[in-house]
C-alpha cells in the first residue's frame, strides 16, 4: 500500500466500522461515533456490538462479516487476545486499516509483545495498515473523521486549522490539542500511533505533510523507529516550507527506562537523536508547552534573516531582565543607527533610554501615545532582526488597544518578528486578539523568538551533503571474527582510505624494531605492542614514549614481546612508529547505530576523553562547514581559533579526517562496529592533522 | 535612627504628608492617599498642594510648614530641583523619612547624580532617611501605609499575607505583587527602593524581616549595594526560619549596561554575586516569576529531607517526561521498597506501573478511586522525600475533587512536599483551592521541588566558618607603590603564610644560578627571570623548563639577565627553582572587590585558564567540605576522584591551600588587590599540593 492509500484509508476513510461501539458518549467505544457525527464525518459508520440493533441512532451489526459492505477503517475496541481475533478478521476481510486501542501488548511483557506481533504480522500477510495497540486514535478535524477517544475533543471545542499533531502518546496529543486550541489555534490532525506495531510517527507525519492545509507539524516521540522516512519526510517538509517541531522524550536514563514501560520504546542514545533531529532540520523542543508556546510564531510566516534584537519596555527592569534573557538565547542587542536612536529620543522623555533597550518608562501612563511614536522610529534600522515588547506593568489608564494595534501594524508593515510580553491576562488578551505572539515572560517570548531564527536558519542552510572535493574511500577490512583489529591493521585501513597517519613500521624481532628505528628517521620514536586482544595499550604499560635510540628500540621490543606472551594474548607484532606532537590533541570516532547507521563523533582527544567528554556528533553527509560548526559548539572551540597569542589550529584537516572517516563508515555498510582515531595531533591550520593512534571494531 | 526607627517611620507612620497630593485618584499624587483610606490607614494624612483647600474629603494645606504637625513620613510627588528642595524642606523640619518619586536623578548622568547627592546629604545631616528618588514608593497592606503610586493595586485587590517583597524596580515589585495576589497568595509588603540614594534593599529586607508576620522575603535586585547590612539580615532571617528568594538582574554585560541607565546601578561581577547569595543562605532565582510560582511550596512550611522523587501520572508518556526533568532538576527518582511496589501493584490493573514511576494509566478514567488508592500505598516509603503528580489529561467524567482531596489529605499526613501539574485550569483550581502547589508543567512543578530541597539544605548547613584547623595568616607584603611584585616576593608571601611553595632561589649572577641548582639537589630546574614589570613571563620567553645541569642553568641565567635588560624592565633576579609536576594543574586566585571584599577562587589551572574558564568562587569564611562542594560543580571534577584508574587527588591540600589564601585576604584587609598561585600542583590523596608560580598584585 502506498503513502497515499495511508492517507485515504486511515485519514479519510469513506467507511469506518466501530468494533465494540458503545451507546454511551462516555464510553471509548461510543465517544469516537459522537465525534465523527458531531464533526462532519461524510462517511458511513457502521457500529458493531452484538447485543445492539440500534446504537446513537445508528444501526448496528452483530459481528464484521454482517456489515453491508467491508469498511476501510476498523476501530477495535475490544481488547486481549479478543482484539487480535479481530485484527485477524478484518485483515482476511479486506480492511485497509485497523485501529487497536486496548493497552496489554508490546509494552507489556513477552506475552503481550507476542499478541502485538500476530497482530502485526496478519496485517501485514494482508496488506492492512495496523495502527497502535495502545494508541487513542487518529482524530481528522478536516473532514470528521475521527477514530480517537479523547475526552479532551469534549474539553476544548475543536477547531479546524492548519496545525498537525502526532503522537506516540495519546496523553501528549491530547495536550498538544488543549494548549493549541486553548491559544484559539485550529488544529486538524491529532494522531497518536501507540506501541507502533506498524505505523509510526513516521509514517503519520509523512502522511500529514501531505495536506496541503497543514501549516506546522509538531512530533511526539519516545522512540525513533523509523529514522529513513522520518528524514524523507523532514526533506520533503522543507521543501514545501513546512516547519516540524519535535519532542523527543525519554532523554534520560530514566525517562528511557519509563518509555520502554509505556509503549515498549526502544531507547536511542539521546545526542544521536539530537543530532538527526538537527541534521533534517527538525526543531527539538522539551516538552509538548514548548511546542504549542512557539505555534503562533511559526504561523504568522515570518523567516527572520537574523538574531539581533531590538528590546522595548515601560518598565525598566524589563530591559534588564530582557538583556539577561537576550544573553541567555544567544541573541545580540542590535545596534541601532544614530539617526534610530535620534529619531527615538526625540519622541521620549528626557530621562528615557533611546538606545537599545529601549525604555519608554512609566510616562506611557501618561501618554499612551509613546508606544506609536517609537515603533515606527525603529522599523527600518536593518540592524533590527527581532522584536520584542515587554509590558510588565499596565491596566486601567493604560491605552492597551493602541498599544496592540501599533505592534499588530508594526508587524504586518516590516515583517519582521515581534513578540509580547504581558502576564496580566487583560493586557495580553488585545494582542492576541490581533494575533500577536503574546507570552507570560521574557525567557518564553525571547525563547520562541530564538528558535524561530534558529530554526529558519537550519531550513535555509544547503541540504547536507559530502565535503564536494571528498570520495568515498574503497573499505577493505581484514577477514576475521567480529572483534578488534590490531593498531597496525586499524592505522593501515585508516591510511588506505587517505586519512593522514603517522609513519610506523609493524616489527616481528628485536632487529627488526632496530631497523624501523633507522627507517623512520626521526630523533624519537613510540614503541607499542600490538595485538587486537589488547585494544587499551597504555593500560598495561604497553605504550614506551620517546625512545631516542635503535638499541632502546630493540629493547623495548623484547620487554613488550615477552609481556604479550606472559599476558596469553596474540602477539601480532610491536609497532614503532614515528613520535609526533600536534598542538592538541583531537579524536575523531564512529559507530554503527542500530537506528540511525553511520554515527560521527569529533572532538577532545587524549587519555581522558571519558572524563572530558567534550565531543560533537556528525550523521553523514556532512562537509567542512558542518564540522566547523559542530566543533564551535564544544569546550575545546577557543583552543581551535588558538589562545593566549597561539596560532589558530588546522580545523580544515581534522574535518577532513572526520568527512573520510564518515564516509568509510557508510562505505563499509555496516562491516565496521566502531571505530576510534585518538589521538587525533592537530597541527596549527596548514599543519595538517595526523592520527597516531586508531582502534577499528569489526562487526 | 535605628532599625526600628526605620520600620516605623516609613512601614508605620502616624503621619504622612502627600506633598504634590491630587485629587484625583487615577494621578500619582492623588493614588496613594485613596490607596491608603480604602486599606484602613490608622494615621494622619496631611495632602499638600497650594491649589486647594481640600482634596478627596480631607482638609488639603498650601505647604509644608502650614501643617498642624510635623508628618513623621513625607510623600515628594513633585520633581526635578523642586524635589530636592522640597526634601531639603523635609529635613529641615525634622521629618523622619522621605520619599522621592520621580525620575531623571542618579539615573540620569552627572546632573541628575549632583541633585540626588544634595538631597540624600540634606537628609543625612538631619538624621532623615530619604527613599528613591526614582521609586514607586512603598507599601504596607499590614496596616495601609500605602505611600505608592502603584496602579497594580487597583488592577489585582490587595490582601494582606505572609509575603514581603523588597525591589529596586517598581514594576517588579508591582509585577511580583499582581503575581502572588493572582495565585491568591496574602502580600504585607510591596517595597522599592529605585536609586537607592539613601535607603537600599539591604535596609528594607532587615526592616521587613523584623515583621513576624512575614513568612516569605522576596528581593528584586539590580546591584547590590550594601552586602554587610544584606547578609546580617540573611543571618537574623535564616535564624527566625525565613526564606529569602532573591532576582539579581543585571547578569549578563549588556543587562549590567541597562541597569546602570535604569537605576544608576554599579554593576556586580556575577558569579561573586552567586557565591554571596548561596553563602548566605539567599536562594537566586531567574526572574520574578520564578520568585511568584514557588511562593506556595515555601508558604506550606516544607522542609523535604532530601531530593529523591515520586512520580505519579495517568499518562506514561507523562511518567516519561517527568523521569527526564527529574534527571534535568537533579532529583533522582526513588528506589520504592518491594513491599511498597506490591502494595501499588494490587491497586492498579495489570498493565500499569507499580515501579516508579508510578503510572497508574488512563484507567483512572473508569476508576477515580485509584488515585487515593496508590497515594497511601507510597506516602510511608521511606525512600521517598518528594512527590510530583502529573494529570496532562482529565475534565469531564474525571472524579477530580477527589483528586484534589486525596492529594491534599496526604500532603497534610506525611509533611512532605507535593506538586501537581494540570495545564487545565479545570483540573488545577481543585489543587489550588486546597492548597496543594499546582503547575502548567512538569518543568516548572520539579523546579519548585527542587528549590524548596535546595533551599532547605543550604539553610540546615553550619553557618559559614573558616576551617577550625586554619589559623589567619600575618600578611607582610614589601613596601611599595600599588602593582605586582615579582615571583620570588609573591612566592615567599605565600610560603611565610603557610602555603607549600616549590623550594627556589633568587639569583643575581650566572654563579648564584649555579650554586642554586647544587643548593636544590633534584634533577631538573626551571629558570624564570624575575621582574615586578613581567608578570607574565612565558608570553616572553622567560621560562626555561627541565635544566639539568649547573652549567645549563647558569647559561639560561645570562640569556634571561640580558632579556630583562634588553627588554627596559626592573632586572630584580632569576628564580632557580625545583622542577616538579603533580598529576593535575589547579588555580588558587583571590582579588578584593570593591563591593564584597575578599573573593577566593579555585579550580582548573595552567597556561590556559582563560580559555578553559573552570573555576569556582568562594567568600569567606569557608572551611574544607565548603571547597570540595565547590569543586564538585566543575567540569574539572571527574580528575579530583581519579579517572581511568588514577588516583583520587588530594583535594584537601589544595582547599587548605584555598583557605590559607582566603585568611589572608581577610587579613590583608584590601592591601592585596589580586593573587594567582598558578599552577598548583596537585598530587594523589596524601602527596598534598605545591605552589610553583604565583603573582601578588599590591593595592
Amino acid at each position: 500500500m502506498n503513502e497515499d492509500e495511508l492517507l485515504a484509508s486511515a485519514l479519510a476513510p469513506r467507511t469506518v466500522a466501530v468494533i465494540g461501539a458503545s451507546e454511551s458518549i462516555h464510553k471509548i467505544g461510543g465517544r469516537p461515533i459522537h465525534y465523527m457525527r458531531q464533526n462532519g464525518f461524510a462517511g458511513r459508520i457502521y457500529p458493531v456490538n452484538p447485543t445492539r440493533t440500534e446504537l446513537q441512532g445508528l444501526a448496528c451489526y452483530p459481528s464484521l462479516d454482517a456489515l453491508p459492505e467491508v469498511p476501510e477503517l476498523a476501530l477495535v475496541i475490544v481488547s486481549g487476545e479478543k482484539a487480535v481475533e479481530t485484527v485477524e478478521d478484518c485483515a482476511r476481510r479486506g480492511v485497509k486499516a485497523a485501529i487497536v486501542i486496548a493497552s496489554g501488548f508490546g509494552e507489556a511483557g513477552a506475552e503481550g509483545r507476542a499478541l502485538q506481533d500476530r497482530m502485526r504480522d496478519a496485517a501485514r500477510a494482508a496488506g492492512m495498515r495496523l495502527y497502535g495497540p495502545n494508541t487513542q486514535g487518529l482524530a481528522n478535524f478536516g473532514n470528521g473523521a475521527i477514530a480517537s477517544f479523547s475526552t479532551m475533543f469534549t474539553e476544548v471545542p475543536p477547531g479546524d486549522g492548519p496545525v498537525a499533531v502526532v503522537s506516540q502518546s495519546g496523553g501528549m496529543s491530547a495536550m498538544a490539542y488543549g494548549l493549541l486550541r486553548g491559544r484559539g489555534i485550529g488544529v486538524r490532525h491529532v494522531h497518536a500511533t501507540g506501541n507502533e506495531a506498524d505505523v509510526t510517527v513516521a509514517d503519520m507525519a509523512w502522511a500529514v505533510a501531505h495536506d496541503p492545509g497543514v501549516k506546522l507539524l509538531l512530533l511526539y516521540l519516545e522512540t525513533i523507529a523509523d529514522p529513513a522516512l522520518l528524514a524523507r519526510t523532514a526533506a520533503y517538509a522543507r521543501e514545501r516550507g513546512l516547519p516540524i517541531v519535535a519532542v523527543k522524550a525519554g532523554r534520560s536514563a530514566s525517562g528511557a527506562k519509563a518509555a520502554s514501560s509505556h509503549t515498549g520504546s526502544l531507547a536511542n542514545e539521546d545526542r544521536t537523536v539530537d543530532a538527526f533531529l538537527r541534521h533534517h532540520g527538525i526543531w527539538r523542543v522539551r516538552d509538548v508547552h514548548a511546542q504549542a508556546l512557539a505555534a503562533e510564531a511559526y504561523l504568522a510566516g515570518w523567516r527572520p534573516e537574523g538574531r539581533r534584537l531590538v528590546i522595548i519596555s515601560n518598565s525598566g527592569a524589563s530591559c534588564v531582565m530582557g538583556a539577561d534573557a537576550s544573553e541567555d538565547h544567544g541573541l545580540p542587542l542590535a545596534e541601532l543607527a544614530p539617526a534610530t536612536c535620534a529619531a527615538v529620543a526625540a519622541r521620549l522623555p528626557g530621562f528615557a533610554t533611546a538606545t537599545n533597550p529601549i525604555d519608554i518608562t512609566a510616562a506611557l501612563l501618561s501618554n499612551s501615545g509613546l508606544f506609536g511614536d517609537v515603533l515606527p522610529a525603529v522599523a527600518d534600522d536593518p540592524a533590527a532582526d527581532l522584536f520584542f515588547i515587554h509590558i510588565p506593568v499596565a491596566g486601567t489608564g493604560y491605552d492597551v488597544e493602541a498599544f496592540a494595534r501599533d505592534t499588530a501594524a508594526f508587524a504586518a508593515r516590516t515583517g519582521k518578528p515581534v513578540a509580547v510580553s504581558a502576564w496580566q491576562e487583560s493586557v495580553a488578551a488585545p494582542f492576541k486578539r490581533l494575533g500577536v505572539p503574546t507570552f507570560v515572560n521574557e525567557n518564553d517570548a525571547l525563547g520562541v523568538l530564538a528558535q524561530l531564527a534558529g530554526h529558519t536558519a537550519l531550513l535555509q542552510r544547503p541540504p547536507a551533503a559530502w565535503e564536494h572535493s571528498s570520495r568515498e574511500p574503497v573499505v577493505a577490512l581484514p577477514d576475521g571474527p567480529p572483534g578488534f583489529l590490531n593498531e597496525a591493521d586499524s592505522l593501515a585501513a585508516l591510511g588506505g582510505w587517505g586519512v593522514p597517519v603517522v609513519p610506523f613500521r609493524l616489527c616481528r624481532s628485536a632487529d627488526e624494531a632496530r631497523a624501523a628505528f633507522a627507517a623512520l628517521g626521526v630523533a624519537r620514536v613510540v614503541v607499542k605492542a600490538c595485538s587486537r586482544d589488547v585494544p587499551h595499550k597504555s593500560e598495561h604499560g604497553l605504550v614506551a614514549l620517546g625512545i631516542t635510540s635503535a638499541d632502546a628500540a630493540a629493547q623495548e621490543f623484547e620487554r613488550q614481546w615477552q609481556q604479550l606472551a606472559a599476558m596469553g594474548v596474540a602477539q601480532e607484532g610491536v609497532v614503532v612508529a614515528a613520535m609526533h606532537r600536534g598542538r592538541h590533541e583531537c579524536l575523531v570516532g564512529a559507530r554503527h547505530d542500530p537506528v540511525f547507521g553511520p554515527v560521527v563523533v569529533v572532538g577532545a582527544g587524549g587519555r581522558d576523553v571519558e572524563a572530558v567528554q567534550d565531543v560533537a556528533v556528525l550523521l553523514p553527509p556532512f562537509d567542512r562547514a558542518a564540522v566547523r560548526e559542530a566543533l564551535a559548539g564544544l569546550r575545546m572551540a577557543p583552543y581551535l581559533q588558538g589562545v593566549r597569542g597561539d596560532p589558530a589550529l588546522d580545523v580544515d584537516a581534522l574535518a577532513d579526517v572526520a568527512i573520510t572517516v564518515g564516509r568509510a563508515m557508510v562505505a563499509a555498510g555496516g562491516r565496521i562496529a566502531s571505530l576510534d582515531a585518538n589521538p587525533v595531533m592537530l597541527g596549527a591550520a596548514g599543519e595538517g592533522a595526523l592520527v597516531v593512534d586508531a582502534l577499528i571494531e569489526r562487526a
